[in-house]
């Protein structure tokens, strides 16, 4: 199944000259949906994680249905004052500014084999941050997978100590 | 299997007084998560939807995992400037101001069955707002599912045109 032609692509979204690759039009596609995780969590079959950690939002669809599949528990990483019991906290750099994500401190216990989910790879800042709270909750970072890498953002040098798999690529602008 | 006992509840969170029913534990606790989710999605085996529609946040977790129980589409409601093509947008009431969600304008097709999914029913603004998103699209709306009903807040009354169905229910603060 050919997995891109149902991802649409949205010009000058959030901004002009940004080309949004838009995957509500994959996750409405049942075929589509189930075919993406399915081959997201192929790698893991052999040897699954303990836990799989999700990126808001979107990185809890994908995640989620990664959990299923792989029969592995589901950790949320949010934004700020989302998560009501004691947090970690790990910041990362924007184009303009900083942002913050949040995970449980009790979300993950020392030597648990975890694999972090995302929908896109862009700059790769997210994740990197995700990577940071995974580890100092102790856990042990199987893999960053994505449905979707931007190549030509070259996310992947910020990433270059885990493993990266990403389904889909995208070359250029 | 008692679900009710994996979930957390973290008293004055978002604010004094607030009992907040935690899903994450849940979530991250594998046979919970898989449990829950065959549970939420067991009525509609026989009749499934076309579409399931989540909503932002904690929606898209439960959501995907009955879109791929029961092999349908995935739908998601987000948080105003999110989704990056067109959208419908509808306003709710909170008890200070109000709030606003959108769809995909195209998410949707008429005629098309629709269960609508969320973690938690309190005052059901929310669900009420996406329930009318949906009608506009043209979707029929056959439920809305919860995990957790919030009895003391009444929030099914806001609700009455539609079957709502519950998974686990709080009778008290």
């Amino acid at each position: 199944m050919d997995l891109k032609s149902t991802i649409r692509q949205v010009p000058n979204f959030p901004k002009e000259g940004i080309n949004f690759i838009d995957i509500t039009t994959l996750v409405k596609n049942k075929d589509a949906l189930k075919e993406a995780i399915r081959r997201m969590a192929a790698n893991y079959l052999a040897n699954p994680p303990d836990q799989i950690v999700g990126i808001e939002s979107r990185g809890f669809i994908f995640g989620t249905g990664m959990a299923l599949e792989l029969d592995c528990g589901f950790v949320p990483v949010r934004k700020p004052g989302k998560l009501p019991a004691e947090t970690i906290s790990e910041s990362y750099e924007l184009e303009y500014g900083t942002d913050t994500i949040e995970i449980h401190k009790d979300a993950i216990q020392s030597g648990q084999k975890v694999l972090i989910v995302d929908d896109l790879l862009a700059t790769g800042g997210t994740a990197q941050a995700a990577a940071r709270l995974v580890e100092k909750c102790g856990g042990e970072i199987m893999g960053i997978v994505f449905l979707v890498e931007l190549d030509f953002l070259h996310g992947r040098e910020k990433l270059k100590d885990y493993p990266v798999v990403s389904l889909l690529h995208y070359d250029s602008e």
